[in-house]
């Protein structure tokens, strides 16, 4: 008994068989007694399409009338939701970010939730029906309309579920949860049941792709707990929840690959100050996304800077620092064939030993590594990309992770790897 | 230099290469030294694909999420136009209904509007932007959005321009005005210059179909008068202005020609107060739509009330009034081969002989009239559907409506007919 929010992204709304599927799902857990809000995205390829419309219009899209154009992909997906569970019997109200004065500030295609006014919402549950939310958008306080970015649905669902003070907050997708591994490579990989709001920022940005760290950060900040669960079937999926002292015991949650990674090495730059703020100015300026970071100094003085990019990216990133280089008076090495596999775990921060049998892993099978990265609790290698995938099964097998998690008992906290 | 408000209609935006058609024109308005508003419908066949979509979860289409739907076509055309213009060079931006407070009655499907707050357009025009509002739609007070029924983009049009005060209106349309009669029928049509509300609204119901009645009602309650013209040329079309009296010089302005009419009979009604209430309330209950009505009594004191439907609404005219005529005991006459035509002029006012050049001509070319109905501005006769192309020829050619009007002498006023 209690408010849950439901999200249903593209595909689980993609025709009118999955719109009645998601109606039916939601009037399930209605029945159960709860009061249910649903947010949902555009229908499958919606936003592509609307794109595609602009893009015949013009190549310089002007990111106000995108947004005024993008949001009606899922103002469509809110009415037929909202027809499909009249039709199943269920009273049932659609509201558009505007309609329920979810507030943004006026950064268009990327805006940022300032507020939301719920009261409209209460009303509507009061009276027994189900509400269904716009995702992905949002209003300035002058009414223009705005988006959210990428995985702006799912921010739309945290942000919703956090101002309802909602008792449950559920993702549906089309996977059964958040795995051990991508279960495309790692034949034995598992699903968590419950991971940590860090844990999943960091394999977001690691690689794996179900929820959008935006989503999550915001998640962390209100202690919103979100299941990430199967559109497909009932299984329990993923609790993403804040951490807690049991999590710690278990040493790794999970691994994941960056596929398709490039380096770019600026050698013999000058060691001054602000040389490395001009590069990754520079970059910045022209909107290519770095990964990772490495400078490292010769003997001479001089400075090696490096950084890993998608390979998408590498192209803008020859010209602009092919460029670069030229002014700076130092020389600039590519390389394409690389890739990233990492592991991840807040147990990382109490148990010792987690490089050293990452590497270990890897060293038997003959895989060099090219650059080590860390954070609290992560560790990355950088290896070439023909073995990435061998790897990957390497490192999820090296940590048990295809076994129920053993729980190792609590040790002393002891300093990490 | 002032205000011109320019609508263009669904297959006027249909595509890219439309699209920018009408920015261009909008464009050079601009250039003019005139502010621009464009008041467009939604793209095409975009309605229509979106009521197919809601058909394909439910039957039973609930106006408020019908609403929510439909209004994202004129959404999509609005960004769509503004980026055209952008790409132009020339500033601009739009506006849903619901961001320049166009506020409805609630009265979904059909509302009404009851006012706008022109602020936020003035204060684009001021920056020398064109302004770009969707047509069609409407929000309530509580922001739920409304759509405005048939016509509903020729509403926006005319109620923009009403509040602006604007200097012009102009319908954008596929054919350049308005024409004596329908030039695929009438070889020797004539564009009409000018005409007044009252003509255009006899025309619009007897049916010519450019401009619908409620937009032509709403321009003349506030004195707008619009050009309805090409958009494929620029050539002048139709001032729709207030009657002069110079308008009455002319008899007959446009005939028109309603095809696919059916009549209903129903014999031996029993004469007493509430029979003919009670024939009509039950047709209203069912949505048929009636025509013309025509009450007899015959000499032994039973009544024969007729009625025309249009042919579409025939099957559920037989059933109700099958019914029907079983509870009252009367009987019921369907006949499915009609067509009405009709003459319309402000000038039938002061002219004399109207109904008998009308008449007559049909006569000599052995057209029988199975019905006559009039008012102050018109005559329509009711004749088999076989005839009825060359019934219009013939009452066209009759007024001579194929030439220039030879402004006849303004008599003294007589009475009509």
């Amino acid at each position: 008994m209690g408010i849950v929010v439901m999200k249903f992204g593209g595909t689980s709304v993609a025709d009118a068989e999955r719109i009645r599927a998601a109606a039916r799902r939601a009037i399930a857990t209605r029945k159960q007694g709860h009061q249910v809000v649903m947010v949902v995205s555009a229908m499958g390829h919606t936003t592509d399409e609307l794109i595609a419309l602009a893009k015949g219009i013009t190549d310089n899209l002007p990111k106000r009338e995108m947004d005024q154009l993008l949001a009606t992909g899922e103002q469509v997906t809110i009415s037929l939701v909202a027809m499909a569970l009249e039709e199943l019997g269920q009273p049932a109200i659609s509201f558009t970010a505007g309609q329920i004065g979810m507030i943004t500030d006026d950064v268009h295609t990327k805006a940022r939730i300032k507020s939301i006014d719920v009261r409209r919402i209460h009303e509507q549950l009061e009276k027994g029906r189900i509400v269904i939310v716009a995702g992905f958008q949002g209003v300035t306080e002058d009414g223009a309309v705005t988006t959210l970015g990428r995985g702006g649905s799912n921010v739309t669902l945290v942000a919703v579920a956090a101002a309802l003070k909602a008792d449950m907050c559920e993702n549906y997708t089309d996977v059964d949860g958040i795995f051990t591994a991508d279960p495309r490579i790692v034949p034995n990989a598992r699903k968590v049941d419950r991971m940590s709001y860090d844990e999943m920022l960091e394999l977001a940005s690691l690689g794996a792709n179900v929820l959008h760290n935006r989503a999550v950060e915001f998640a962390k900040k209100y202690n919103v707990p979100i299941h990430v669960r199967s559109s497909l079937n009932t299984n329990k999926g993923t609790m993403i929840v804040a951490e807690t002292e049991t999590m710690e015991r278990i040493v790794v949650s999970g691994a994941a690959l960056k596929d398709k990674l490039a380096r770019v090495s600026l050698r013999n730059v000058p060691d001054k100050p602000g040389a490395a703020a001009r590069v990754f100015h520079t970059i910045a300026t022209h909107n290519i996304v770095v990964d990772d970071i490495i400078q490292t100094l010769d003997e001479s003085g001089k400075a090696t800077i490096a950084f890993t990019v998608e390979m998408g990216d590498l192209d803008d990133a020859k010209r602009v620092i092919g460029r670069l280089c030229d002014e700076l008076g130092c020389q600039a090495v590519f390389e394409d064939h690389l890739a990233k596999v990492s592991v991840v775990g807040v147990g990382m921060r109490v148990h010792t030993g987690v490089a050293e049998r990452m590497f270990a892993a890897l060293a038997k099978a003959g895989i060099n590594i090219q650059n080590i990265t860390t954070s609290e609790i992560k560790i990355s290698v950088l290896i070439n990309r023909d073995q990435a995938k061998e790897a990957l099964r390497l490192v999820h097998d090296a940590f048990d992770l295809g076994q129920k998690p053993k729980k190792s008992p609590s040790k002393a906290r002891a300093k990490k790897k």
